[in-house]
């Protein structure tokens, strides 16, 4: 019986790697969909989305089947637990990215050159999940916190994003639906970071059983 | 055994009507919330979210308990996929209303007496929320189609909110951030129309055995 928890317990781990890889690969897709301006590439944002949906629909059955057959002892049950919470945000992370690529689909292509602090604001998302997934794996606390901390600096680039291009509408409003757009993509990458310090959290209380 | 999956089929519809109602329930609290300027009703919006995903995962249970244990006849095995699909779409709405009241909560409170055109937004969206679970309930389809064809109307509605907007940044930029603010919010209730207009889409599938 303990052997059958043992493989359901790496199973589990196993399959939230897969899930963070995924939401990496969400993340650079349709970052590249973005400032490529081809949206053929946005097609394969939703197919990752679903991926997606299905690993955290796979890693819940699992989760489920730990906590109701398996009774985990204390450290494992706060792993399965975080993990069932941490999954939530992996999922969202996948929607903010397929609403993004619905944004481009339906927009005429953008011309996205004189774009870097949306650049730097995307990177910084995206690096900020690969270190939450990181940080998972290796079961390193400080790597969390570094997360949890590198929110304030995409807080900090959507307000520059925001502030600059408000101030571009105030000159061109014939421009205003193109930087509108623009500023509502670059508020899903801020709610991306977000829910990257959402899992950073839920990684450390599964290390240290405490909540930052 | 026939008589144990005719609970659980009845016990899955009950769920999804509760479920349905708590959606009803979390937008008509996030727009008090907004058009009251009442930032005490936010907590209740991130409540009755929790509630939300808690009834998802209930729901998912009974779905892959009837699917895997059950195996229902054609008409039951489409009645519970749609369920299975179209909560991902509810749950979503929570999750909009949650971050509608996120925006309202960490910004100064809006007077929003002259925004009758969110107003209207907000209450079509919330309508074809609450058709949608009605047609739902009554297995009416032609009321599904209703729900489907108001998105038009929703969307012309964030169009207009939106490029009404823009204008007003032209003319007063310092207001930009609010404004900003508020287009957001209108892309919140007009992501909650998208994911009504998928639960008419199940709801319409699961009578009809078609995709329209």
């Amino acid at each position: 019986m303990r052997n059958e928890y043992e493989k359901q317990l790496e199973n589990l781990n196993v399959e939230l790697i897969r899930m963070g890889a995924l939401c990496e690969k969400v993340i650079a897709g349709t970052t590249k969909a973005l400032f490529s301006g081809d949206a053929k590439y946005t097609s394969k944002s939703h197919a990752v989305e679903e991926e997606i949906d299905k690993s955290e629909h796979n890693i819940e059955h699992i989760c489920m089947s730990l906590l109701l057959k398996q009774q985990p002892v204390a450290s494992d049950f706060r792993f399965v637990s975080a993990a069932l919470k941490l999954i939530s945000d992996l999922e969202r992370i996948g929607d903010q990215c397929a609403d993004i690529a619905d944004m481009i689909r339906f927009t005429t292509s953008y011309d996205l050159k004189d774009f870097k602090d949306l650049e730097e604001m995307s990177g910084a998302a995206k690096d900020m999940l690969s270190n939450a997934v990181e940080a998972y794996v290796k079961k390193d606390k400080d790597l969390a916190i570094t997360v949890i901390q590198a929110d304030d600096k995409v807080d900090a680039l959507f307000d520059s994003v925001k502030k600059r291009l408000i101030k571009e509408i105030g000159k061109k409003a014939e421009d205003g639906e193109f930087y509108i757009d623009i500023i509502m993509i670059a508020k899903y990458y801020e709610r991306i970071g977000d829910h990257a310090t959402n899992v950073a959290e839920w990684v450390y209380y599964s290390i240290t059983g405490e909540h930052i």
